[in-house]
């Protein structure tokens, strides 16, 4: 029995009017078998991106090396395989369109990812993009995804118990960052990929940044937006904490910025387009990024919540909602998760805003 | 003035009967201009993988979306940017390949990596693959490429120093992989990309794997091979710990280990072929991995050190060189980098190797 999303996926491949759907993004990719490759250090010299097949009569189908081969089976896929890393000579492009070529089976029109799919495998294939589609169809979660969100998100929430721990006059940013990212670990039970800003004092004005020498000092802002992603799916957070006492302005904007949030999921239900939303999130307020946007396999993804966005809220999508405000001299962002519901949104983040 | 490594590029595309080398690799494109995109988190879903591009007339140029631009500028380069993530629509492969077609400017004969070039980019372009060709000639580093290889190195040492002082029964791999890293970003003054095998006890039987919740316990050996990537190059560095006292078969195959990787150290000179390194290294071990490796943009390229390859040293290479022993219940695994100099080889590589 096929999940819903893959039944989506097949729609998009119909309407398109090809025989098959090849996802070629790894987002796609593990949405469509949740097999989640490694992507920490980049490209493997030693293997193509993977690759999935989806054509209706039958489960999909993973083209991966034979080093990934472990790790995708079990998923209720089935695998082809080309040839690892080894000791003898190694043609991964050669292997790789091979495989795909047995994967296909003789289809050649197929609805893909042309933006992601190498030119090496595209010969005699007769191609319709369907990226923006495809990324319509993901908004939506299915209740394995949800399980895997939820996971994601207790882990954000294990490293913003950390920070509110760890921030301390004297303390650098790279050392409470750390500990930060020990304690997501201890909760995930192992690495993961992890995109954060870790930001203090007057960076905080400057809305992003990975953490550095920084020393925090009384009164600094910390801005910690934590990103994990867990078993291929993104968890998201954000808080800004105080050393010490909060200067007034930080205040005042903590407090809009939280009220702002707090609106946003009453707003939150079915029906409501994202454009709405963020209407609702920059009131009284003033920051250059997206209001939220879904998160799934990719950290970012529909509906992207920014103004006059025409995607309409349903059930089963997954929000993070992240109103800011920036100054000269200190920024504030909070950001926390819902999952749409029939009548409106739960709240999947338990981590606390409090300055 | 065109640095070595881009006149060899050219010569590759020249010989290619190409107008200009297309590179679409990550590891090419960083080798070929300095920038070092992000690659932590995988493909970022609001911008193409970048590309360089290379003729005979003026430096290289950089295809990336405007959220990498400033990245990109300053390193000699010029730079075509396509719009990035915004709060608009965003249609990041239609730009991205107008980007491409303003940098190539009429040129349509490319010597390019066809496993990693965009279909949706390749309309009307006639392309020569010249994957492994380049491959090669990335082999032989320049003088900038060697500082940054040190710097790499340098941040490897800081973790294996680390890896010591935390191997203690009681400790968790995951802990001890902590204060590593932890380590690690402190000499590199912030975060990396960061590819690790961290086991202890009888995982090290295993060959790789990253920390997990293990305990390590009196006579555990630790494996910690630590390849951070610094500024785009990547450093490379194992060593084989025990915690308190060593078993005699540990003790036996340590010292085996090592002998062998003195008398790599000794055999590695200009003209030697490198699958008489990996002979040499073989000798009364048993490891089902390579000798070693080159290293510098990707963290395993040419020279391959495996066995009957063909590649003769030249100075300028950079080689990790990695013999081990593996058991039923344990493993042991030494490596250092050296440099292949006019008659021999120098050591970068500063971490301790005992037991």
């Amino acid at each position: 029995m096929s999940m819903p999303r893959q039944e989506r996926a097949l729609e998009v491949a119909a309407a398109a009017g090809a025989e098959a759907l090849l996802a070629t993004q790894v987002s796609t990719v593990t949405w469509l078998t949740g097999y989640a490759p490694p992507i920490e250090t980049g490209p493997n010299p030693w293997a193509a991106a993977p690759l999935a097949l989806l054509a209706g009569d039958g489960p999909p189908v993973v083209v991966v090396s034979e080093d990934e081969e472990a790790a995708a089976r079990g998923l209720g896929c089935e695998v082809v395989s080309y040839s690892g890393y080894g000791l003898g000579p190694i043609e991964t492009t050669k292997h790789a369109a091979r495989a795909l070529r047995t994967a296909l089976d003789g289809r050649t029109r197929l609805a893909t990812e042309t933006g992601t799919l190498p030119v090496a495998f595209a010969d005699g294939l007769a191609l319709v993009d369907v990226t923006d589609k495809l990324s319509l169809a993901r908004a939506v979660k299915d209740g394995d995804e949800l399980e895997r969100l939820r996971r994601a998100i207790h882990v954000c929430d294990a490293g913003q118990a950390e920070a509110r721990r760890r921030a301390a006059a004297g303390t650098t940013e790279l050392e409470a960052w750390a500990a930060v990212r020990a304690a997501m670990e201890q909760a995930a039970g192992g690495r993961f990929p992890l995109l954060a800003d870790f930001i203090s004092g007057p960076r905080t004005a400057g809305v992003e940044g990975p953490p550095g020498a920084r020393p925090l000092a009384e009164g600094d802002l910390l801005i910690a937006d934590l990103v994990p992603r867990i078993d291929g799916y993104w968890g998201d957070s954000c808080a800004t904490l105080c050393v010490g006492s909060a200067s007034p302005s930080a205040w005042r904007a903590h407090t809009t910025v939280h009220e702002r949030l707090e609106r946003l999921l009453e707003a939150c239900r079915p029906g409501v387009r994202s454009g709405e939303l963020d209407a609702i999130a920059r009131e009284g307020l003033r920051y250059p990024h997206h209001s939220g946007h879904g998160i799934g396999t990719s950290y970012h993804e529909e509906p992207r919540i920014v103004p006059d966005w025409e995607t309409v809220l349903e059930p089963g999508m997954v929000l993070a909602l992240e109103p800011a405000w920036y100054g000269e001299q200190e920024g504030v962002r909070l950001e926390w998760v819902v999952l749409v519901t029939e009548d409106g949104c739960q709240l999947l983040s338990q981590h606390e805003l409090q300055l």
